[in-house]
Formats: structure tokens, sequence, C-alpha cells
């Protein structure tokens, strides 16, 4: 019987609460006191802590939301009020389905139709470096994709165990994907002061110290960074693949956020672009695993479950256990599917929707680029808070000097200060914003992370009640950084 | 590096190609060859061999995914060519979305509107036997939920791993995914001259058996029974749960079926009724996990992957951890959990659309019962073939009496004889059914597995290509019983 817990499997077992559900559960806490009536100074709980733009009210793509309505209920397509090309896409995306149906199975890596458009994608982002549609798997997910990785690199115990260079910070999601897989996370730091960059030489010191207590295998990169909003340059990347290449490390690339750069002068560059740019000697032996999301900024669709990740340079057997593992999820959500075929070919020129969709694009960036830059100028303008600017992604991440007696109050209470902070924020403010500890910070500065990727009067909003917040802290403890 | 397969994480480079990709692989290579213009006496393949109705050609509820394309373009909720109560529907359950938004992440255990509506739907389904919202857990797929109870309950190697009582013939996605958990498969043959149905002293037996090389902790139940089409009376039910109580062994109750039972005089009963009404000694003790997906029969909404499972008197703890286990999926695809909503509360009488439904509903049970009967009574005229009729769900499970030199020629192409008969069938006629091995049989006796959720016009086709098939290979080989 599973009644008794001793029964319980003892990996499962040892799963900890994090200091995320810590936070997630209380602003439910908080949630549910405000449905029941308890009075607060507050309306509801405004989460910002991570991405999920469409909860925090920004709107979905309408040629996307259309296609998929008339693949749904195909009655629609005789529905003159919808866009021509809307009606044309979903016939077309309906032929691709068995029996015509989103209700049916697909392959486990995905419909071929779809992942032949996302190959094509990749061509054009990368300016012609050749992609297949074979190297392509759809899955439930980005993170999904990861954990398919993950468990295939997974191996050994104690000093042998699979070890992954992480930066510090990383996304708030992925120390506990780690531990489950039984991988030793081997940390690397980003350099603050240069906006987050990754610096060769700590790569070095990092994979040194790793290789003494494990067996380090690969090495992940979010770029552009979650949750730094850094954007790497080329001369950055190629440093990183020479590494890699020299170590003999996978490279295991977030590249979520590649639709979202707005920083001054950056652009976008993939690793894998950059790779084939090196020669041969690289271009053909540098293993590759980049990661995309239907969740990614402009879509930010979540709660429909895809992602996809491309795979270069690895070995077919490899190829066709990744297969075989993705196959327990049996399929991808389908109409999760179809909306990876309307973000990677979108409406084209001429085409009905393609006014429409361009200024819901373009609406999206701008609301992302501004908040970034508003959300910089307003943190750093408060005491004791000072953040880089962020150049893409969707996050804003602030250091954070803290008085030194919520510091001792932290310890006393036993919670990492910058949880503790964020939980008095939550409580007084009903703001519920991320920190950095969840991003792996081990260096014993605090942070806070923010999401940007929301209505501007929203973030307004935030930024009035954090300052209110803080300005109270400071002003009853005077700040000092330990 | 991942370049060399020796250091792929060992349990996933045991994983071996089953017998069910062996002829998913050739069926792929058929239609292949088919699109590159290969001539064949068939323009394509049928796949009957498992459950994908839509694939098949059944059709979708018109409700259902007139309120998801809703759903999915709010705008559609001022289209009066959509009827009143689907545009009231879909602004209801839109509210329960974060947001507004299908695109938005849920709680990892489901929107908990919609698990107050499974939780509803149990109650009047068992004629009033309570059910609680929080003993209700979403997940994309029934699979999905049955990998976390697995995975919960998965713990020991050799003669204490945890072992499964497991029908036989079983669902044939079932002996993998024990095998995935790490779970000892400890058989319990059904009773094929009553058929298929399930024996007490056998249970006995298997568990005697079984506990000589493993801990059997929990018995898998599959009512109404796939591949078997068995439905399982009061009585009978009783006495699995006696067992059950008596032995202390988790009850896993997959009971995807419920909606497709169509014996002369059967009905379906669950399990957690029959408990319910056995008194406090059983009702309060013995725990219970019962199955349901949106994957059944009526809905086949496969494409979409949803399921759900009901956790009976499982402690409090256990449950904590099936959340957290949960969350590694981050949530379940929000069309999915809609749908399941919509499966579970149906319009009512009165409403716009209650008729349409009514008679979509009819359409697919009648299907599904004369195509029952028309399968059986076929193959039953047959030589070397007998069936038990199917009294519910959608597999039709026939025995094949081989003659001796296809299973000679089977044990020299080192495959199993009914394998090799699906193979031929497949090649020569374009058929794709399921063989019996890969619904654990070890009798040594060889069956076929028809999915019979199809339209009239598809079982008729497949019937007349399989009899002619069947009557060719007999006409070569005298037919003989090993």
């Amino acid at each position: 019987m599973m009644s008794s817990l001793k029964h319980v499997n003892p990996t499962v077992k040892g799963i900890k609460e994090s200091a995320h559900s810590v936070l997630q559960s209380l602003a439910a806490h908080v949630t549910q006191e405000i449905a029941q009536g308890v009075q607060k100074p507050f309306k509801g709980v405004i989460d910002i802590n991570s991405g999920d733009p469409h909860k925090a009210g920004m709107k979905p793509i309408s040629f996307v939301r259309q296609v998929l309505a008339v693949c749904l209920h195909p009655e629609l397509l005789g529905n003159k009020t919808l866009p021509l090309d809307v009606r044309l896409r979903a016939q077309r995306l309906l032929e691709v389905c068995e029996g015509g149906s989103v209700g049916s199975y697909t392959d486990s890596s995905g419909i071929p139709h779809i992942r032949q458009s996302i190959a094509d994608f990749i061509i054009r982002r990368d300016v012609g470096v050749p992609s297949y549609a074979n190297n392509v798997f759809i899955s439930a997910g980005s993170q999904k994709g990861l954990m398919v990785i993950l468990k295939l690199l997974a191996s050994g115990e104690g000093d042998t165990q699979t070890g992954v260079l992480t930066p510090m910070p990383c996304p708030h999601t992925l120390p506990t994907l780690l531990d489950d897989a039984g991988m030793t996370l081997v940390p690397y730091q980003l350099m603050e002061d240069q906006g987050w960059a990754v610096d060769l030489s700590e790569l070095h010191r990092a994979l040194k110290c790793g290789r003494g207590h494990c067996n380090p295998r690969a090495i992940y990169i979010s770029n552009p960074g979650n949750p730094t909003g850094h954007v790497q340059d080329w001369k950055s990347i190629e440093e990183v693949i020479r590494f890699a290449a020299a170590e003999r490390l996978l490279l295991m690339v977030d590249e979520v956020y590649q639709d979202s750069v707005y920083g001054q002068g950056k652009e976008f560059l993939s690793y894998k672009r950059v790779l084939f740019e090196m020669g041969k000697e690289y271009s053909e032996t540098v293993e590759l695993v980049s990661f995309h999301s239907l969740s990614s900024a402009c879509m930010g669709e979540c709660g429909l479950r895809a992602g996809y990740m491309e795979l270069v340079n690895m070995d077919p057997e490899v190829m066709y256990f990744v297969d075989t593992m993705l196959c327990t999820d049996i399929s991808t959500p389908v109409t999760g599917q179809l909306a990876l075929d309307l973000m990677v070919k979108p409406p084209k020129p001429g085409d009905h929707s393609y006014d429409t969709y361009t200024q819901e694009i373009l609406l999206i960036r701008a609301t992302l680029s501004q908040n970034a830059q508003r959300a910089h100028e307003f943190l750093n303008d408060l005491p004791g808070m000072s953040s880089q600017p962020a150049m893409g992604g969707i996050y804003l991440y602030s250091r954070l000097h803290l008085p030194s007696d919520i510091i001792q109050k932290a310890k006393i209470v036993e919670v990492e200060a910058d949880v503790l902070y964020c939980q008095m924020l939550l409580e007084e403010e009903g703001v519920f914003l991320g920190a950095g500890c969840q991003n792996g910070e081990t260096t014993g500065n605090h942070y806070l992370r923010l999401c940007i990727l929301v209505p501007t009067d929203t973030l307004e909003k935030v930024l009035a009640q954090l300052a209110s917040f803080h300005l109270r802290l400071i002003d009853k403890h005077p700040p000092t950084d330990r």
C-alpha cells in the first residue's frame, strides 16, 4: 500500500520544497484570503515572478488564434468574416493532421510537415545554414525537450556523475531539472559588471573545479539571457564554441527568447549560425542542441504546450533514443504543434492578415523594450537597488542591497533574505516577484527578478507598489550591505 | 560528448524495439512507398491496430469543437451562427483561465473549476457517492497519470522490486510502462472461455507466484476491458476489491472506456461505486486510483492530450507527491483541460446544442455496438479464427489458429507468429492490425486486435481484405494449431 510514506519511491521522497514553491504557496494563500473576503490594501496578487504573458494581460496574436479556431471547428472554413489566408492556412494544416482532425495522435517527434516548417524557418533565420526536419524534435514545451536530453546524458554517481556547466544566475526552473535528472550543477558566474556577459576564464575555472568532483559533459547557455537580459555577440559565442569544442562538451543552448532582442545595436545570433561560419573543423564536430518554444516572448502561448529542439552533429543512435523517449509522451498536443507552424511561418506581405499580424508583433516588442528601459531606470533610482539594463528576453534582474537587520531576520526564520523580501512584498502589496536565490545565486548577493512582458499600466502599478514597499522598508531599516 | 553511445544513460540504452514499434515502422515504410509511387494492390494503409478514432474517420462532437473554437478566438463570442449555449459555455470557461486566455499556464494538477466539474460528474455517475475536487488530478492523458502513480510505487530491486498484478491480455502500452518505471509485471490470466472474466483463484495463484520473486503492491484492472471487451459485473468487482483489501494491494483501475458499454444487459459500474456500497471497512481503507481520458470512445480527442485520475483513500502526503510530480509537466494543455470540462458536463435537455449532441453520441455508440457484433460474427465464420464477443470498449480480440508452417517460419525469422501474420497482412493488403503478443500474451496462443471504433464502411473494407488474406493463407497452408 502507499499509505505509509516510507514506501514511496525514495527518489521522489527526496524532492524538497523549493524557494519557488514557498512563494507560490504564499501567493495562492493571499489570493484565497482575498476571495474569502479578508480585507487587504490591494485587490489581488499581481504575479510577475515568472513569464506567463497572457496571465499578465498581454494579448494573443489574432492570426494564430483565428487559424487554430478554424482547425478545431472546420465549419468555420466557410466563415467569410475570417480572413482568407486564415482559412487557407487552416485548411492546409488540417490536411497534415491524420484524418483531418486535431483529435488524432501524431508521430511522437511531431507532425512531419511542421518539423519541415521549423527547419525552413531556421534556414531563413541563419541566412542559409542548412537545417533538416529529421533533426528537429517537437515536444510539449522546451523544458520537456531539455528533460529528454538530460536523461540521455545522465549517468554515474559521485565523482563520475554527469556534470553540467550552468550559468549563475540561471533560469529559475533549471536547478530542479538537473537535480531530478541526477546531474551535478557546475556553476560558472556571469559577469554582472559587464552586463552579465560570459567570461572565458571563468568557464575554464568552473570546468577545472567541476572535474574535481564530477564528470562535466555539457554546458548550458541561455541567450538572450534568462534572467539576465544579456545578449551575446558573435565574438562571445565563438569563444564559448571553441571552449566547448576543446573540452568536448555538449552545447545546450536555450534560445527561447530569440524573438525579443531590443537593446541598442544588439541582434540575436544563433549558436548554430556562428558554429557554421567557423569552418568544418567546428561545424561538423561540435554537438549542439538549441531549444525554442511557443512560450517565447511574442507568442506567449504557454498554455498550448509546445516547443522544439534542433540537434546538430548528434550521433544517429542518440537521435533514435530521443525519439524513443518522446514516445512516452505519446504525442505533443496538436493545437500546440499547429501554433508552432504559425510561429515559424507567419503571414507574408500581401497576405490579408499581414498588416494586423505585424502591428501586433510590433506592439509586443515595443511594450517589452519600453518596459525594460522604464523598469531599469526606475529601479536604479531607488536607494539600495541597481540593475544592469536588459538587452533582450523578458526579465529584469536587479541587485538588491538589503538592510542588515533584514538579513539577520532572514537567518532567524531560516529563509534566504531575498525570499523574505519577496514574502513581505507579497503580503504587504500583493506584488509577486522572483528572488535571486531561485536563479541559483550563491554569491551571498541578493537579487529581484521581474517579468517585464506585461502591459505598461501593470508595470507602472508594480513599480509604484514596489517603490512604496521598498522605501518603507529602507525607512525602518537604514540600508547597509553586509 | 554524446556521440559515443557507450556514454548514453544505461537505463535508456536498455529500451528495446518492441513488437509494436516493429509493426509501426513497417506501416510507415509501406505508407512511404505508396507516396513514392510504388505500385500496391491497395491505396493506403488502414491502421486499426490501436485506438485513434479521428484518424480512422470518426467525427468529433460538434459542441466540444465549437466551444473550444470560441475559447481560442473569443471574438467568436459575438458570432450568432454559433448556438447560444456554446458561447455562454465558452465565456464561462474563459473566466476560469488565468488572464482569460487559453495561453496561460494553469495549476499543475489542473484548473480548479474543471477538477470540480469532474468531481460533480463522478458523484452523478456513482449515484451520490461523494467525490472531491482535491482528489482529482488532471494530466496530459491518462497514461501520464498512470506514470506518476507507477513512479511513486516503484522501489527496490530483484526480490524486493515493486510488482504489479497485470491482466493477461493487458492494454498493449502497459508492459513498456511497467518496465520503464522499473517494476515487475506479475501476470494473471483472464478467462477466455468466460468472455475474459477475472478469476479469483487465478488472482491468488498469481499473487503467490509473484511473492516468490518480487514485492507485489498493486493490481491493475482494465474495465471495460482493453483489449478484451469484457465488462465486469457487481459481484466480480466486489471480489477483486475484497482480494485487494485482504492482500493490501493498491487498486489501479483503467476505466477510460466507461462511456462505451453496449453488450446486452451490461452496464458500466465503477470500482468506486461498488467500494462505497461495501461498508466503511472497505470504503474508508482500500486505496484506489481510477483513470479516465479525453481519448475515451465518444470524445476520441486523443490529440488534445488530457485525462484525469481520482485518488481514493490515499495518504495526503502521497497526494502532495502526485502534485509535485505533475509539476514537472508544468501544466496540462489548456485546450485539453477545457475539453475535459465539456466531456463531463455536456449540454442539458433544453440547451440549444442538446439534440445535436445527443444524436452525435448515439451515432458513435450505435456504430461501436454494430461494429462489435459484425466483426465478431464475421471473424467467427472464418476458419481458424474465434473471438469472444466484445461487451464494451473499442477493441475486438480474436483467437488466431495459425498453420504450423507459419509458426515454423516465424521461429526461423525470429518474430512472434502473430506479428509475422500482421506483417504479411500489412504488406499484402495494407491492413494494420495489432498482434496478441503486444498485449502480453505468453500462453503460446495467438491473437489479433482490431479497433472497432471506426466508420462502418472502413470496418467492412478491413474485414473483406482480412478475409481475403486469411483465406489465401489457409489455402496455401492447411490449418493446424500447434
